[in-house]
């Protein structure tokens, strides 16, 4: 027990006693995230008001008592899992602040989901576009915290180019103001992109100010399979060429697709190696031509068939096989180790190809899907907890897929975070020099360490105990 | 003297004689920028390479000899000014490293020319949004450093939004490498985004990788003149919800308008209260149906006349009166204040009021110009340095600017940085808390104060001496 008698009667006289959870069932629910770790605090506690996540940090500061900031728990990486201490679970700071049309901007609590807000946001025709596969549940909080992303990134980019503020309290209570409201300012250094990312382990956001952009009035989306996975590659490439840039340019892998046909039977081309689903959004007239465009250059790249949708209803039809990849997963083993990593666009077929000498090198099944145009893939290493021979080949299979991206200049992370699972292998992405100033930058908003520990650095390199 | 004669000699010794300038008249055309602030250095170095400066650092960290990065000077805040010490011109260092149409990055130097790299791009149909005024002649190093802007922000963003990753050298000459070539990373904090827009306080950026996009392939503008100003800044929320991003929100008051009549007698309206210059770019159908609604919009908001411009020729026609906005401001006085401040868009009105009303109170002449979308407008106070009691009036009324825009939850820079010339608002702005931390930041890369001192943080404030 970490958090002493004394401290939770703090905690329960600032806070209120229903806010503050201490019974094994109620610690329970905030033991996890969507992977496999798992930690038990000693107390959750709910704040609804930037003053009482203050008071918890000043206490938390004062009694060298770790806090891990939550949000939904979605998050692949372990990041808001705890190991004992204090959560601090940002859900009931969900009020929608404000929506602006005339700055587009919004200003959200932590706790807003993703798909509050954009729902929201439809009455006054704007948009937020990072849109995170988790957006049913997760949060804008967490997915700041975690710099998420989405299929929409290579046109819109990720959280980062929509924050534009952020109030942000600090270990020892002390609240920290950073950016505004404008696109443009250069007024001293760029705070606010030092916590867009950073897992909890500098401060807690308690107010976010994003930039919004007008919602495009159509949509439209081409589904092609490729006997040849290269072919499928270039033909993102041919289509920049075109001066087109697409809003999202989906890959399936062949382990994909079959899985996805065993589960629908929609009569998905199973012989493909890989399955494109590329879409384009905008004005109407633009949409039309430029998604005929999209089909001409993925038949002259040898996709075949090809097909066209035009109509929500028909683009429904079509999304339905991506959106369906990881429920049909779920049905070939029982877990997964969800990768998400990141290679420069020129170099995914080479990836790919690593990703499968590597399954049939460890005798593990990965399919990959993922975000081609930007470079993301998510090779999902297929396992069975309960066979401990089985999770050796999986964790050496991982260990080689961290290797092959970082031989091809990519990122172990994307979207989804360092967190718990692949701090380990943050120095040889970064090297010395870079984890130096990183933890140095962290002593100087968190000195006693209490934000998050054992996250993103590795253990050797933590702060304070 | 503070760099002495053994350091002299170390220096020429690394980059070759001809590198190291120390002649009094050398000196001097390293000793200002487009501002009127001035300083002589006590060496200028041109180094050609990464290794190179790091050996400059090196010797001028162990020597406590404060050193002063600079692009081509046409900065606005005095950030490049040297006061002593080394200037370390990185004119030199100027190769276009890569353009890679597969992954759409560009590596260069920090020397190389906005506009080379705007040409270098066009053969491969990409773009590099951000083109501040100064593309002709600025550097991207000088760019990122005060994180440059220019009129296409609304639309595109500003300089940070395409910077990827950064070869930084640091004090003492270690060599940091950040980010990367991906649109997607979440490994560790965003050490790149702390050095965008830290003028060089930080370290010296030796190569850049930048984000490019598909070049739009169609632009047209609209020219529109209003009565009154409200209806010229109403327009722009009026486009906006309309779901047009425009590519170009540019306005121009009264005394703009007139002085730039008085140079071209081009038949502008000179009783109007603003003209407005907007444009949309995209692919040419959705390009024609938009700037139609622009139009009408323009229209519908009280403008007349309105003009439009659908090919190049009838384009540059228009912008020509935008572009002489500053050589016309030139014939009425023999210097000025040219400001930079940012508010929420909608308060530009009111902030172009209270501007209005600081020119009558201090009885100086204020025509302001500016990127109105995002809200960024640049009042220059016309001025004659020779005239000192118009000289305090002047300075009256750029800190009753400075005031207001605070006031109205604004930003005292949003594309030309803090420098010299700004740095004793910072508090004002930031307030004691973001300060402490920035200059923590600062010491954990700068430790003995030696880059670029003097500049962002006020006086009493700096590391070291």
């Amino acid at each position: 027990m970490t958090v002493p008698p004394h401290v939770m009667r703090e905690l329960q006289d600032i806070l209120g006693p229903e806010a503050v959870l201490s019974q094994p069932e109620e610690l329970i629910t905030y033991s996890y995230d969507a992977t496999w770790a798992e930690g038990i605090p000693d107390v959750v506690v709910n704040p609804t008001t930037t003053e009482q996540v203050a008071a918890v940090l000043r206490i938390a500061d004062r009694e060298r008592i770790p806090v891990v900031p939550r949000g939904a728990g979605t998050g692949l990486a372990g990041a808001s899992v705890p190991q004992g201490g204090i959560v601090l679970n940002l859900a009931r700071m969900n009020r929608l602040r404000e929506i602006s049309p005339e700055d587009m901007v919004a200003v959200v609590e932590p706790g807003v989901v993703n798909q509050t807000l954009q729902e929201a946001l439809q009455p006054y025709g704007l948009m937020y576009p990072p849109d995170p596969a988790s957006l049913y549940m997760s949060t804008i909080g967490g997915n700041v915290a975690t710099n998420a992303g989405g299929p929409r990134c290579l046109k819109y980019g990720v959280t980062k180019d929509y924050v534009m503020g952020l109030e942000v309290v600090l270990p020892g209570g002390q609240v920290l103001r950073t950016g505004g409201r404008q696109i443009k300012n250069v007024t001293g250094y760029n705070l606010t992109q030092l916590f867009v990312g950073s897992e909890g382990t500098l401060g807690v956001i308690t107010e976010i100010t994003l930039r919004l952009i007008p919602a495009p009035a159509a949509r439209a989306t081409v589904m092609a399979a490729y006997a040849r996975l290269e072919d499928a590659a270039e033909t993102v490439n041919a289509i920049l060429s075109e001066g087109i840039l697409p809003l999202t340019t989906e890959l399936m892998d062949q382990a994909c697709i079959r899985a996805v046909e065993r589960k629908l039977q929609m009569g998905l081309p199973t012989e493909a190696e890989a399955l494109m689903l590329i879409a384009v959004d905008g004005e109407p007239e633009a949409v039309h031509a430029q998604i005929r465009r999209v089909a001409e250059v993925c038949r002259r790249m040898g996709a075949d068939p090809v097909e066209m949708a035009t109509t929500p209803e028909e683009e429904e039809r079509l999304w339905i096989a991506r959106r369906s990849v990881s429920p049909a997963l779920a049905l070939i083993k029982p877990s997964r180790l969800t990768e998400d990593i990141v290679v420069p666009r020129s170099k995914i077929p080479a990836m790919i190809r690593r990703i499968q000498a590597i399954a049939r090198e460890y005798d593990v099944m990965i399919p990959t899907f993922g975000h081609i145009g930007d470079g993301n893939v998510h090779p999902d290493i297929m396992c069975d907890r309960r066979d401990p021979e089985e999770m050796r080949r999986v964790a050496l299979a991982a260990q080689a897929v961290f290797e092959a991206t970082i031989e091809l200049g990519g990122t172990l992370s994307g979207e989804h975070g360092i967190g718990l699972l692949k701090r380990e292998f943050l120095p040889k992405e970064l090297g010395p020099l870079a984890i130096e100033k990183m933890l140095a930058i962290k002593k100087v908003f968190d000195p006693n360490g209490i934000m998050n520990p054992g996250k993103v650095f590795p253990k050797e390199m933590e702060i304070g105990e």
